[in-house]
């Protein structure tokens, strides 16, 4: 998956060993998996060359994505532009966020 | 690594197989070992769950990043946010990219 920190989730990410970022959308930090249990424990983090990319190796808990499966990146594109999901589903994503669930 | 696409970017790279950014520094496409020799022959796309976010998977010719290494993310940060290599260097950048090379 690919989220943004802010100063405040990176330090908690290290102090912690749990991923967290910090939701653009929400403007508050994300504990990832808060809500669905689904939580990230980061075996080591890495920065680029340039320092500002970071790169966590987690254990998974469940799915990292919110459509259920382990990967957000599911989906692989062929040279037409084509989009094929790849992947299982790990999870019944209405299951984990119910508050999603289609009325 | 991490970088950045355009649209352009983005065909060249489904076109070819040859991983293409575009370099926001240099506002144009950076055609991934145009200069260093070190290209990227690309042998998956993927996107992620809401489509902005890219995930190559590619064979790597040589070194990724400018400073010599396979990859940018070539050091790992501890609890107490210091940086430390972890990788081993494989060229001497300066043989790479001797336009950069010190006076």
């Amino acid at each position: 998956m690919m989220a943004w920190m802010d100063e405040s989730a990176w330090k908690e990410t290290l102090a912690t060993k749990r991923a967290v970022y910090f939701s653009r959308s929400r403007g508050k930090l994300w504990r990832k998996g808060e809500t669905s249990g689904h939580q990230q424990i980061v075996s080591e983090v890495r920065i680029d060359c340039d320092a500002d990319s970071i790169l966590l190796l987690v254990e998974q808990t469940g799915a990292a994505c919110h459509k259920g499966y382990e990967s957000c990146f599911f989906r692989t594109v062929d040279s037409e532009q084509k989009a094929h999901i790849a992947d299982e589903r790990l999870v019944d994503p209405e299951s984990v966020y119910p508050a999603t669930k289609k009325q």
